[in-house]
């Protein structure tokens, strides 16, 4: 489920859709009841859990509550991404909580003092279930990273090279796989980075650059 | 770290060279502190795990005991996988055990008593630090491995498209992510298989069938 409305303005946003005004002849302003309904419509019993991205989901509060809660209801499981920006009561009811701040080739500011202030209330509430990603176009978001890395030690850390033509139609997988062979070589050769993990995005490398998948 | 030798001869084996003999010129007899110091010498510090696969790491008993023992006096964390044939009081040490039994397109035969023993074992012992992976290349291997699901259903499951071939030279990534298309498609609409997660071998993906990557 994405969220409509961003606070950031990320250069290479993927799903810019959501908050540039591009696609506000599909956007769809629903009721918690009626996202679940549409859900249970489209893949019946084929899931039991919602990944809630955005757009940033955080800009929401009691509507995305009553989501969790109605979803929890059902016994699915809810996971969200967001860049840490904005904190909500409701991260606390969270199964998998993804914190993702961008990196310097977005060309937006991280708020130091409100995401230490996430990070430290996800610790103290002591849920493993948080992690955090940062996107890593060239080597100043590599760096980026690391300073992540080094300000949350205990915590997971997911690098995933960033997706340099979010247009490009046709099968871009070459390309991804020749920046995550980048990524992980400069994982390889980092001592300070034994602990970080690369991955993919596997959507775009089976789906390409398709919207919806 | 590969160990010599397998109680198995898999039919699609990417690594017969740990125990058809093909590689016996380049095999080496190691102490565990042998190992460790080539590990260090090769990578010095830039590793904090080391996974142990095969052949099948559990043919070894007390010297692969005290392999992991050298590793986390150091501070590094062991990982293994093995088909889960056999035991060894070790695999309550390691920091990540993945058992992974073979399919039918193997050409073996599960020990089901023996896989249930492990499996309980590793239940009772209360880490969660393990789990099921199951390779598939076509449907037989997919109802095995929801049969394997069912059968450990609190075990987290991964699933992988297996490399149909593993001699062949150059850009083999093509033909894996159609796989990997192919595998996501069959759990997206398997309500059965809802929790399975489905992942590449990504170093096949990005290094392809070069040995030793």
């Amino acid at each position: 489920v994405r969220t409509y409305g961003c606070d950031y303005r990320c250069s290479w946003c993927d799903s810019a859709f959501t908050w540039d005004g591009s696609a506000k002849d599909i956007v769809r302003m629903l009721e918690p009841e009626e996202i679940l309904n549409e859900l249970l419509a489209l893949a019946g019993p084929n899931f039991d859990s919602v990944t809630i991205s955005g757009g940033n989901p955080a800009l929401l509060g009691s509507s995305m509550a009553e989501f969790v809660t109605l979803l929890h209801e059902r016994g699915i499981q809810a996971a969200i991404e967001t860049q840490g920006s904005r904190w909500q009561d409701w991260f606390y009811d969270i199964d998998s909580l993804t914190i993702s701040p961008k990196p310097p080739s977005s060309g937006m500011n991280t708020d130091w003092a409100m995401l230490d202030s996430i990070m430290d209330k996800l610790k103290e509430q002591g849920k493993a279930a948080h992690s955090l990603k940062v996107v890593v176009f060239d080597e100043q978001d590599y760096a980026y990273a690391k300073s992540v890395h080094q300000r949350y030690p205990g915590v997971p850390l997911y690098l995933q090279p960033g997706n340099e033509d979010v247009a490009e139609p046709g099968d871009i997988s070459a390309r991804l796989l020749s920046r995550l062979e980048w990524l992980f070589n400069l994982v390889i050769a980092d001592p300070e980075m034994n602990r970080a993990r690369v991955l993919p995005q596997l959507h775009a490398l089976i789906w390409h650059n398709k919207r919806g998948k």
